[in-house]
């Protein structure tokens, strides 16, 4: 099944060998050169940035044209096979927000980080909680993720060395198109954002159980956040927007508006090639343009090629669940991986998320893939 | 008295009236085009990030030049009033991380949110707590300061609307010069930090306190940052290195080190024109070599321009709080500002910090200032 046909047409930043970067669009298994086709010297660079700043008009017509090329004729020269391309992080990144937006996840976190206490914190279910990570140490899908070291209690004592609890979190990331100053209303969402992005947040739990409090998450999370190299614009996903399930209390004002929606999109976490869990992303507590909306209320600017992610996208079940920890719970009931009992990440593990959605043509369409392996702490 | 001789030398980014962005250093009153004295193109810029990179020998080398430049005759269009050129941020933050460095701020904030629990959580003696903050919203000091919107509880229920507790953050900024990836060891200070700023980490606390729970805070502080227009080399503080304040219980070896210093600089904080607190530097308990050793023990890289701060600077006594919430007690004992009896801040009003260091010819050095008006809510 072609999950890449016209309807789908993901963005990327690519190079043929000994090319020059190039801004490229994903048709099956090829790679098309969007400057090649349209000799406009914003696809002629590193990152999608300069192209995302021109705005949703500019997106609308430049999908328009690049399917009228696919659908007449290709110039050749415009075409690359994906086998023979290097593929990079198609954006530079200014800040990088992650939330915090699975009802299930934060209930499932709240439970092993403060054990005895209510799992939800009184907050939740009013803000779409965040935080900002590391934008610095955003890699592109296959970068290998070096085991973090850092302090965490060993037998209640602090002690220095390679986390034990090297942990994934399958998520789904918003890339900001053109820029603003907030606040940015939900109903400005999809002129806001371009597309998304699939993002493996990786997370050292053993560190972060230590670090986390007062200020939040830190060293646990900013060794790495992995992004797939394609990123699916808004416009291939019309048709999976699918209504956000009943919020209670109902949001404050800021908070509501018409493109307050959910995106039916389907994840599959490969654990070392086994399928370990489908995170349904339709199932988010808050909305993509709720999490914006929030963003910017106290009147922080956006960028292009800005980042925020949905935090681990967990549902109700125990095979939806988008973490090591969730799914092991906590450790202490080991996940069967490829005949092997385990919990959390080895050195030579790959993780694989892929994840599909209903596509304009009635089929579904792809969004590629985000994938790491670990390697030995340095 | 000149703060500002040739053994401080602090650099910028300046343009004159209609003239093209060019990187400067201060001298006295007077700002010196730094491109037009040495014909280095990488001053010909919009911020210092390239010469940043370079590295510590040139930093050396440059520094050396332009002292030697001043020492005998400046050529004619090299020197401008320093009331005649427009400044801006002089770097473009790439990472923004704000660490939580002063005991007594810790202790004192620790109270105020967490009242009738241990003010300073288990983890803070052992590691220098830190988080990323937004560096997109980053602005050079002069810039208004809109008050932010957000939600905060109004008799336990939230609500929507501008801060009523707004306040400021009296810290020390340090910039990355060359940049590494991690680990870059405590000893490693002098050669991968370029300079200090100084930075006032405006903070909503009404947002702050309802918001932070369990990810640390975000909205609370992320709608500006404020940032001196010069960074004072390291070169111009070297006889402003003190010993640290004890440290108990020992660091873990990866926090240990030789350039593991304090640094004796002793900030002032105005409002409305009247001193209310002198926050001495010196006191804080962390390192800033301990902060950048701790932000990269898990292999995190550093960039050129990266940003990294110290947190509050407080000290044991009241005149030497950092913020008004802790000047306030909590807003409940107001403090005297040029006659009025005051709390959080107002529409209208205006914070200035400025800093002083022992410099290397016996006389103290400036280290410039960050001066910020408060504006209505938009």
């Amino acid at each position: 099944m072609n999950l890449y046909g016209l309807e789908n047409m993901p963005y990327g930043v690519f190079r043929p060998v000994n090319g020059a970067w190039r801004v490229g669009v994903r048709l099956g298994d090829n790679v098309l050169d969007v400057y090649e086709l349209l000799g406009d010297p914003v696809f002629a660079t590193r990152n999608l940035n300069a192209f995302l700043a021109q705005g949703p008009r500019k997106w609308a017509d430049v999908r328009a044209r690049i399917r009228e090329f696919a659908e007449t004729e290709l110039p050749a020269g415009s075409v690359h096979s994906i086998d023979k391309v290097e593929l990079k992080l198609p954006v530079a990144v200014g800040d990088y927000v992650d939330f915090y937006a699975s009802i299930d996840h934060a209930t499932n976190l709240g439970r092993l980080f403060r054990p005895g206490s209510e799992p939800l914190l009184p907050n939740w279910r009013h803000l779409p909680v965040g935080y900002h990570g590391r934008a610095g140490t955003i890699v592109v899908s296959g970068t290998p993720v070096a085991r973090p070291s850092g302090q965490r209690l060993v037998d209640g004592t602090p002690e220095f060395g390679p986390s034990q609890r090297l942990d994934i979190e399958a998520e789904l990331g918003f890339i900001v198109g053109s820029g603003a100053r907030g606040p940015v209303a939900v109903d400005e969402f999809r002129e806001r954002v371009f597309g998304v992005a699939l993002v493996n947040d990786w997370s050292a739990r053993d560190i972060q159980a230590w670090e986390y409090q007062p200020l939040g998450p830190f060293l646990g999370k900013s060794f790495a956040t992995s992004v797939s190299a394609w990123v699916t614009p808004l416009a291939a996903l019309e048709d999976a927007v699918i209504p956000l399930p009943p919020q209670d209390p109902e949001p404050l004002p800021y908070l509501r508006g018409s493109q307050n929606f959910g995106l039916n999109i389907s994840l599959e976490v490969t654990w070392n090639g086994e399928t370990v869990s489908w995170p349904p992303y339709g199932r988010m507590y808050w909305s993509p343009a709720q999490m914006l909306a929030h963003m910017t209320a106290n009147g922080a600017s956006v960028r292009p090629g800005d980042l925020f992610a949905s935090g681990t996208i967990s549902g109700p079940t125990r095979d939806e669940r988008g973490s090591f920890i969730e799914l092991s719970c906590g450790g202490s009931e080991p996940v069967n991986v490829a005949g092997d009992s385990r919990t959390f990440l080895l050195d030579g593990d790959t993780v694989t998320i892929t994840a599909t959605a209903p596509g304009t043509a009635g089929r579904p369409i792809g969004l590629g893939e985000v994938t790491g392996s670990i390697v030995a702490a340095r």
